[in-house]
């Protein structure tokens, strides 16, 4: 690492638990995270951003550890009401959390652009790390079950990943522009870290967005990747379910070889140590390691080791 | 009382006071409300109609009854977090409140009417009374100080009254209509109450609805008010100030006065029995009794007085 500018690219919980060790080894100000926005939906006016506010929320040390999003000892009595009030009310926003939503909505209809309220939002948490929404153009990942079309909300929240799975489809990739800051992110880094985030839904819906994969191709900086895989299945989400339904080897591999591109280093757990050949056949670099983060010590070494292949 | 309809004409505070006592000693479903809603605004992109709320949250009895609106222990959460996003928060909004506004706002965007939303929050509130807004249409009580024009809120909750002032201005006034069934409950009712409200910018402002003062000479009913003035002072709210400062003299005989087109009885207070025979010159029958609602009881009985004059 020269210049010592990092950038990230993260989907939710398991990325916010891998940057929560990153920090605490790295400066926070060199740190550029670029969040997946294919989550994003509208609800009640309101637009939700829920990747963007795990992240914040976590690099803030204000998230619900045991849930994994909002903010904690938030209450949730508005949305009690709106329960009430008839509102189809699966998606749970916490009054603190609903305060984010208002501002961003607000600031939406102002004509201000999704990254400049992701960066007002930093700053306003006076957060030190540069925090940047894949595209400011709309965005939607899609998930077709065999019962029809759902918004991937839907899938993973209204629905509990019930559904059968037919393929995944991201509305509006074709017109969506990366942000600027996003390129120039990835070109300027000194090095890139694909976060332990879902291939599909967190870090598939960011390369599929036009100019970031190239970027990430012709980027003079060494790209590392931690497996959100671990002995062919996930912590957490629907990662494991999505794989399957598309026919992809449910493997640290897998992961691996979606990458493969513009991958330099990939990092996979010790319960994984046999795939590290097939890895390495396909030109990258392998380490395996314990990539279980139970504990901030976990989050450090894990934050290390990938720093250590940049 | 014949057909047993009775429409009342409200503001906020003094108005709910009174109402807990007549739906005690009358049928809720006979009671129709006419609010003033010259104190909507729009804060944070939502649009709140105050004394729609404190009308409705008291008839539902979840009225904060301490501090006279919101609703009884409500959190503020979500007021909080957005004062830390910088925004001008001299307007409180509980958590549970602003699941209202937040239906308000939504529903008011949908092309649905404000009369049809607050009879869905009646409905979802399990009212058994009618509660009509005065009108549909945009209207404003603008507060006209000597520093320059600002809204009835601001002027009441930001400034805390504090400002001179100059005079009062009702924009929208000359566009705005009644809603229809507020003409219909004014011509339909056996009688009408105006409640214990303030005279200029909470009755004054429904008068000032194009039909509605001619619908309240025409009727058949019955009108009688309270006089929300007590020995030239009032409990609560900026009637005192504004009077003066329209060079209106602040008491009981000078309401009954500015009803006098239309009103057939007046309820002063005790203290004002002095004032029976100017308000009786006026051509309007008097009748003197306690007016302070401190109790249940002090309720229901300025309930049964009012009813007695129907």
């Amino acid at each position: 690492v020269t210049n010592k500018k990092i950038t990230c690219l993260a989907g939710g919980v398991g990325a916010a638990r891998f940057l929560q060790g990153l920090v605490r080894v790295f400066p926070e100000e060199w740190i550029t995270v670029v969040v997946n926005t294919g989550d994003d939906i509208e609800l009640y006016d309101l637009h939700i951003s829920p990747d963007i506010d795990i992240v914040t929320y976590t690099l803030a040390g204000i998230v619900d550890e045991e849930k994994g999003w909002g903010i904690r000892n938030d209450t949730f009595n508005c949305f009690t009401m709106l329960q009430r009030y008839g509102y189809e009310t699966w998606f749970n926003i916490g009054d603190k959390d609903l305060a984010t939503h208002l501002y961003r909505t607000e600031q939406l209809k102002k004509g201000i652009s999704l990254s400049e309220i992701t960066a007002k939002l930093a700053r306003l948490h006076a957060l030190k790390e540069t925090i940047l929404p894949m595209t400011n153009d709309e965005f939607e990942t899609r998930i077709i079950t065999d019962k029809g079309e759902i918004h991937f909300q839907e899938y993973m929240v209204k629905h509990g990943m019930q559904d059968n799975i037919v393929s995944v489809r991201f509305a509006g990739a074709e017109r969506a522009k990366p942000c600027q800051e996003v390129i120039n992110a990835i070109a300027e880094a000194s090095g890139i870290i694909v976060c332990p985030s879902n291939p599909i839904v967190s870090i598939g819906t960011i390369l599929s967005i036009k100019g970031i994969r190239r970027a990430l191709k012709e980027t003079k900086a060494n790209v590392v990747a931690i497996s959100p895989i671990i002995a062919g299945t996930v912590v957490k989400g629907p990662a494991e379910k999505l794989m399957r339904s598309l026919g992809i080897e449910v493997s640290a591999f897998s992961v691996a070889d979606l990458y493969e591109d513009f991958l330099d280093a990939f990092i996979l757990d010790n319960a994984d140590k046999e795939q590290k050949e097939r890895v390495e056949a396909l030109g990258i670099k392998a380490i395996v390691t314990n990539t279980l983060m139970k504990t901030v010590e976990d989050k450090m070494h894990l934050a290390e080791v990938a720093l250590s292949c940049l």
